[in-house]
């Protein structure tokens, strides 16, 4: 078991990431392959404190209610591990998909209609990784109610939020995941995933 | 409108990719982040030919079925693009994802549990990364049937398969997306994904 740290600092350096680091990462987002080439992504950049703050407060409700439906020893795990930094990073990315974009005939997308959805978190890993690359950290909060932040970003019908990413620069970043440093889950190993010809056959 | 090219030769070399790059690409994959670190994913690396020759039999169906459903004009502009390189890559990578994995209390998952299949996603883009950086072409194959590849791989009911990977050597690297070269869709611009503080201002 691994010893805990109660008193984990902020990760975040609490300065707010540049315009033209933050245009690069998005612009590698953006570069991401997508079914049919639809791009069916779209990116919402918010700074206004006002709405991080009331973003925030959800989001430490929805803590909350995660927190009371675990067994004791699960919610202590729990307790020390940092689950967002929406308002000490500067800015939220909100990534939404729309299935629409790609017109009716989406080359690849007629058999497997989920590859839409698909294009848009590949969006983001990519976004992640250059990130990465330029000493920003990235922090996907999923704790929300998808009604809620489709209120507070004004998200038409039709249009999915998919994601908040907390993006800013970073003290450092850590070589083991949080959840595994902090005994929530170990990590499977490689070999685990790993099957040969067919699913059925580990060898 | 881009002038086409009806004689696309191959971009696969033909060489299977070796087993320590695969499984340096493997290992990227793999160490995707993942909703409450559940790692969510399993890889079926397939190279027995008549595997690969049974599913790009099937593709070639779905193909078939596509172009009918298109009208001329888009048929015309969809004969010359390639959709797949299944037998000649020589490395199918078979994705799934099982949103059991992690237990009865995912960390984040709790609000939105679609973040499963999404850190499925993320592996995948990370693998597509690391075999590019490796100078391995991956294409994405998603004109099949679900179930026929359920079947063909074995798959067990509670595991979802999410893609086809056909992995090998290339000769090069397009710049352009082969669907923009190909007059297929053209890429949106950065600045029409772009939105600030909430979905409806795009200043």
């Amino acid at each position: 078991m691994i010893r805990l740290r109660r008193d984990v600092r902020a990760e975040f350096t609490g300065a707010v990431v540049d315009d033209d680091v933050l245009l690069r990462i998005l612009d590698a987002a953006h570069r991401a392959p997508s079914v049919g080439n639809s791009m069916p992504w779209d990116f919402v950049v918010v700074r206004e404190p006002a709405t991080l703050r009331a973003f925030a407060e959800h989001v430490a409700e929805q803590r909350r209610a995660f927190h009371e439906s675990l067994p004791a020893e699960r919610a202590a795990t729990f307790d020390p591990i940092k689950i967002e930094g929406i308002v000490e990073s500067g800015t939220g990315i909100v990534v939404t998909h729309d299935q629409r974009r790609g017109g009716t005939h989406v080359l690849g997308r007629a058999t497997v209609p989920e590859t839409g959805i698909y294009s848009t978190i590949l969006a983001i890993q990519n976004l992640w990784l250059a990130a990465t690359a330029e000493r920003v950290g990235v922090g996907w909060v999923s704790f929300y109610d998808t009604a809620f932040l489709t209120e507070l970003m004004g998200i038409p019908e039709g249009v999915k939020p998919v994601a908040w990413l907390c993006v800013g620069p970073v003290r450092e970043f850590q070589q083991v995941p949080d959840l595994e440093r902090f005994g929530w889950r170990e990590r499977r190993p490689l070999e685990s995933a790993l099957h040969w010809e067919r699913f059925d056959n580990r060898d």
